[in-house]
């Protein structure tokens, strides 16, 4: 069964009734009257990282995964929590200096706190990040509006190309090879943006799962479609140039999970808002498609015009 | 290499440093200026719990495991999320159906609210729970005194006997096999008294891990030794009638985990308030022993008189 559905038949009617929760259907929790927000991920070797050969990269890669969560709703991360399961290979001595100098870097890098956590044995290697952030208000999803312009920060795809390099099923050169494996395992999230979101986004998430599979759980409980132009969908010129050397195709490699960047819409008006923001802060940030009516189906325009049909891509863990 | 040097060693220099936080040391975080109270904990099939033959059970005690950290700290839990780790065994329709069921349950004997959580597939079944409460102050660990009493609610020694059933070391009649296998399933958490332990309580900690070694955790930063009268030590007429039956010693069944019960210290003039406050909420206090200088060793006192010098007993993977 479907993990949302799951959600709906077993859990909906335990959630919390409140205006934040939103009935489980959000990436975060948000207590309104308590300014708390609150995102929980399970991180699985094999499923979630490949294996733990560099501790310092994985341990990176999922606290940045957990806080992205609550920067994409437009709140700063204020404290995370680790629970770690797994054997004494995997938390020697020699890792555990590795995971606590690289937690440090990202404590100062994105100025959140640890606060606890828990360790415990199993041959199983897994990671539990609880992180907490405080505000009055967030960005929740399915508030999109018809029309809405639709958004996307940074590059697409770059994380993905590295997950393939790493399992070698890609062979490049030892720069691009440095280059995508790095974009794999550290997403580069914009904090700075975070607050400035609140002044324009009407809904917005983070792509874990892939840009379709995140665009769709978006406006899951909306009565919309959407429209994307492939040609405007942001890829880098490393991206760009491997898909000319390899022969490969844009549409199979920008919607594959991992990328972390910020998908949200936005009324048009705020367009001079948005790329303003954008200079400002030196993001990028990409008018990619728009929010449309479902009286017509989800498509993707292709760099000829052609429409196509949209299936449902990536994977999804979360609720 | 144990747990709380793990903790010392690699962690506690990275944790946020707020009156409340406690460089990590304590069961559940604070943060006074939000009111905030927090408590992460990871529960492992075949560690935490034996298997998921029964998961309605399972489930109520690793919630009720959760937030006893949160309630003996004289705090109120409000909020829980779980991340599921299992397979489509662990997680079938039925078992989903039992879980929903439980969870529906313990909400509405504790108040609390499911907020979310993550589920993910994984072949070895895990749950973390995070509790969260709010408060404006919390019993703190360490915070003992000189010649404080030492108190303990209810009878411990109950849920190691039901494991030991469970695990057929020891065979019971059926009614008996009842009692002790639902005390270890459903450690019966005192919510009423939370609020009051902020009257009497100089400090406090569940037992979860064992009488001994939580003590020895309640105080694990002073400079104090503690005497305790192992007949003080409370014990259920069931418990009391086995130990005779089968010739076993007491000493060895009131200090092996799972009681969560609440382990407290208060000044001697508080002794009033505090039989009166158990005789109100009908729960069982008992007075156990005295917090004592470290100038003389921890010792047990037998129903003889005999000192018994105190070997640190019980598992700990908590921090």
């Amino acid at each position: 069964m479907h993990e949302f559905q799951l959600i709906n038949r077993y859990f909906s009617k335990l959630s919390y009734k409140n205006q934040g929760s939103l009935n489980l259907n959000d990436d975060v929790f948000f207590d309104k009257s308590k300014k708390l927000v609150v995102s929980i991920d399970t991180y699985i070797e094999g499923i979630h990282f490949i294996n733990f050969k560099k501790p310092e990269l994985v341990i990176k890669k999922i606290i940045r995964s957990s806080i992205s969560d609550i920067i994409c709703k437009g709140v700063k991360p204020k404290y995370y929590f680790i629970s770690g399961s797994g054997n004494n290979k995997s938390f020697s001595s020699n890792n555990l200096k590795k995971i606590s100098k690289s937690l440090k870097q990202e404590q100062k890098k994105y100025d959140i706190n640890l606060c606890g956590g828990d360790t415990v044995y199993s041959n199983k290697l897994s990671f539990t990040i609880t992180s907490i952030g405080f505000s009055q208000k967030i960005i929740f999803r399915n508030k999109a509006k018809l029309n809405d312009d639709i958004y996307v920060t940074g590059n697409l795809g770059d994380s993905f190309t590295g997950l393939n390099i790493l399992k070698k099923k890609i062979y490049v050169n030892n720069s691009l090879k440095k280059y995508f494996e790095k974009k794999y395992y550290l997403p580069n999230l914009h904090l700075k943006l975070s607050n400035s979101l609140l002044n324009f986004a009407n809904t917005s998430i983070d792509i874990s799962d892939g840009l379709i599979a995140d665009l769709e759980k978006l406006i899951n409980k909306q009565k919309f479609s959407y429209k994307l132009n492939l040609a405007n969908i942001p890829i880098s010129k490393n991206l760009k140039k491997l898909l000319i050397q390899k022969k490969l195709n844009k549409k199979s490699y920008i919607s594959q999970g991992d990328d972390y960047q910020i998908l949200f819409t936005a009324n048009s008006s705020k367009s001079r808002i948005i790329n303003k923001t954008a200079k400002s802060l030196g993001i990028k940030i990409s008018k990619i498609g728009k929010i449309c009516s479902n009286l017509q189906k989800s498509q993707i325009i292709d760099q000829k015009g052609n429409k196509i049909a949209v299936k449902t891509k990536g994977y999804s863990h979360r609720f």
